[in-house]
């Protein structure tokens, strides 16, 4: 017996051009698996005169979204218009009406994750995001589903394309920062504008969505404290080389089991060169997860790109199809708001650069300052000239206050002349 | 609202007890998440003097597995027997009786998969089996649901702990054979009888449940040829690490675009180091995916152990569960037997090592050989003594029947004292 679900698609730019030609591709296999005949009935798009897939009959499209959210032949709106208001408005106007909803908004879901969760339980409707995460890369309904049994304590994710591939290029070929960023720029790797890639935004959307899920807490991206790559230089690649570590932005997301309290950050980190993220190369992604009794999970594939996050998106769709036409749903388990540590009080090892001035006692005055905040040093590398060293520091576990107490007092050491990026060290 | 599902276990054995300790650990959090009252009714064993985990009420143990499949208590039975003919009655009296069944055992999915799948489809019921696949690692629902849309060309996979265990202390570590053999049983990877690891079995049932999840066709055990890891010594892991290769059993199947028959074998392999399945070390598993839309797809983690095992069981027992008192299902998404392409067809690159006698025309007349059976030369690396050279080749792609065909000639030359494993390039 064939089902016929009737598709409303938000937005037609180069991901809703490729899910709509994947769709028209996959459509007679996907009915012939599922019984499911996916129809896609209506398009908005803003530009009419902008030019459409050519398999896209130019009867589809529409100027006015809220027509195809309301219209009496839409069963299931795919929302791919971005931002967060207007399609934040047009989401809860679907789930309102009672029809599922798949999108791949990572900022409206990391945003307004909480009410939109809310509307889609009140409705009794399926809500699906797996774009919105780590595009290509089915994870968000395998936590879902398959380890809602599971206790996730940790969650760290290479969830960035833009910048894992700059790392790759700095770390294996030497580029700088500015090199790379060219060259991902070139490749249609990074927008003109990468700021929200290479300053962290994008990766604490992504890991405030696998955090709520991963959690069953709500976690925002406002809750992600974050830093980015810019600052990064060739000398940090040299030395973590040298200690044999590869440099990878990671998103960390941690729940506390005193209480269970969640940390999530962003930042650059040194990872030894034998951890599995560290063969993530390229504009790969993948997240980590260590569980209770399943132990070590890893999830790999492309992040972004229109064709896998297409993909993503019809697998959401043909989920969603199937719950409909039987009549259920499952509710996104994502709790109330987690409490948050407050990133001062997270505890990592770290990688400190220093330039001093070379004359006797310096070195004792440097640690001295470590020892008062109560950092032990793990190992010291200093090399230098005649008036000048260079010392690299690596230290056990230490809350990140007391590091940024002994940072400042360092800094103000008449011996000291400067204090590098500091990384921290993931284990 | 909570809903009670009353649980029958068949098998409490080290999995068994660990589902069952698992279950009675997580109970509270999944109902509390899904609103689902998961309870162990009864369980039937074949020893009622062995002792069970004092967790368990002794008034829930049976030696009559049959009654539990029929008992009117039990709404989803969990068969943890192993082996195929008493645990495949049981699972289709279950499935008859309308009760879903979630199974670990790949045995009986990997060589009576179409007829329980038909089962299933006919009771209207579900038939989980993520643990027969690759154990912790949630890839079995993800391809039955998140991936269906998707049209999946190539699965390769690490599937075999105790082997990829002992292959990265071969590499590693310099260990023959025998000593990794034996360091794999002292830390309890490998069973006192290991031949069905080392002679790739386990990895070939495995496989064949992945390629009928991926590809939608049925394989069985039997379609899928097999090489495992004995005779592999010393000189070919330093010639691997040599030429920039780790050496990996991998279980590899292939759908072919031009009619779509597949390919299914497991072997040991040559594989880059930058490959993302060479950093899966130790007892870890992983399987990679080709996929036309999401490109490649990896998922990663413990393919074995009791508590990996019993988290993929509990998460298919919360699926099924929940489907269960929603009154829906999951029809297994495999179609009539596959058309399997003869290992003799199959085309790789291969690494071959053979030890000639030093002699002028040697080299020409051993390729001469190769080059008279179609198989054209990528490399070759030759080192000796004054009498007797070794010579290492590695090949271009070609099918295993010509190859084949140059070896049986090769090992007939008057000059060659003979020809070691040989073992596929995996590209």
């Amino acid at each position: 017996m064939t089902h016929r679900v009737r598709i409303g698609l938000l937005g037609c730019g180069t991901v809703g051009a490729d899910f709509a030609e994947l769709l028209v591709e996959r459509r007679a296999a996907i009915e012939s698996v599922t019984g499911l005949s996916l129809e896609l009935v209506r398009i908005a798009v803003r530009d009419p005169r902008k030019p459409r897939p050519p398999a896209l009959d130019a009867e589809l499209f529409t100027l006015d979204a809220h027509d195809v959210v309301k219209a009496d032949d839409v069963d299931l709106v795919v929302e791919l218009i971005g931002g967060t208001s207007a399609a934040g408005e047009l989401v809860l106007a679907a789930l309102d009406a009672g029809k599922p909803v798949v999108t791949a908004n990572k900022e409206l879901v990391a945003s307004a994750g909480p009410e939109l969760f809310a509307a889609a339980d009140r409705a009794g409707v399926d809500l699906f995001f797996e774009a919105a995460a780590v595009a290509a890369v089915p994870m968000l309904r395998p936590m879902r589903e398959s380890l809602l049994a599971e206790d996730v304590t940790r969650v760290v994710g290479i969830v960035n394309g833009t910048t894992n591939y700059m790392l790759t290029r700095m770390m294996g070929d030497g580029l700088g920062f500015d090199a790379a960023l060219a060259r991902a720029q070139e490749l249609g790797y990074a927008e003109p504008d990468a700021s929200a890639d290479i300053e962290g935004a994008d990766a604490a959307s992504k890991v405030a969505i696998l955090a709520s899920l991963a959690f069953n807490r709500s976690v925002v991206a406002d809750d992600v404290s974050r830093e980015g790559i810019v600052g990064l230089d060739r000398e940090d690649f040299e030395l973590a080389d040298r200690f044999g570590f590869d440099i990878k932005l990671l998103a960390v997301a941690e729940r506390f089991a005193d209480g269970g309290a969640v940390g999530a950050q962003v930042f650059p980190a040194l990872i030894a060169r034998d951890h599995p993220l560290a063969s993530v190369r390229d504009s790969f992604n993948a997240v980590f997860l260590t569980t209770s009794a399943a132990g070590e999970l890893m999830f790999y594939g492309h992040g972004a790109g229109p064709r896998p996050s297409a993909s993503a998106i019809l697998g959401d769709v043909t989920g969603a199809a199937d719950q409909l036409v039987r009549g259920t749903h499952r509710r996104v388990p994502v709790g109330p708001p987690a409490v948050m540590r407050p990133t001062r009080d997270l505890v990592h090892s770290y990688y400190v650069r220093a330039d001093v001035d070379e004359a006797p006692g310096v070195l004792s005055e440097v640690t001295g300052v470590f020892a008062r905040h109560g950092v032990s040093i793990r190992t010291v590398d200093q090399h230098g000239s005649e008036s000048q060293a260079r010392i690299v520091f690596i230290t056990f576990p230490a809350p990140e206050h007391a590091l940024h107490g002994a940072l400042d007092e360092l800094r103000g050491l008449g011996h000291v002349r400067g204090v590098g990026r500091v990384l921290r060290i993931h284990k």
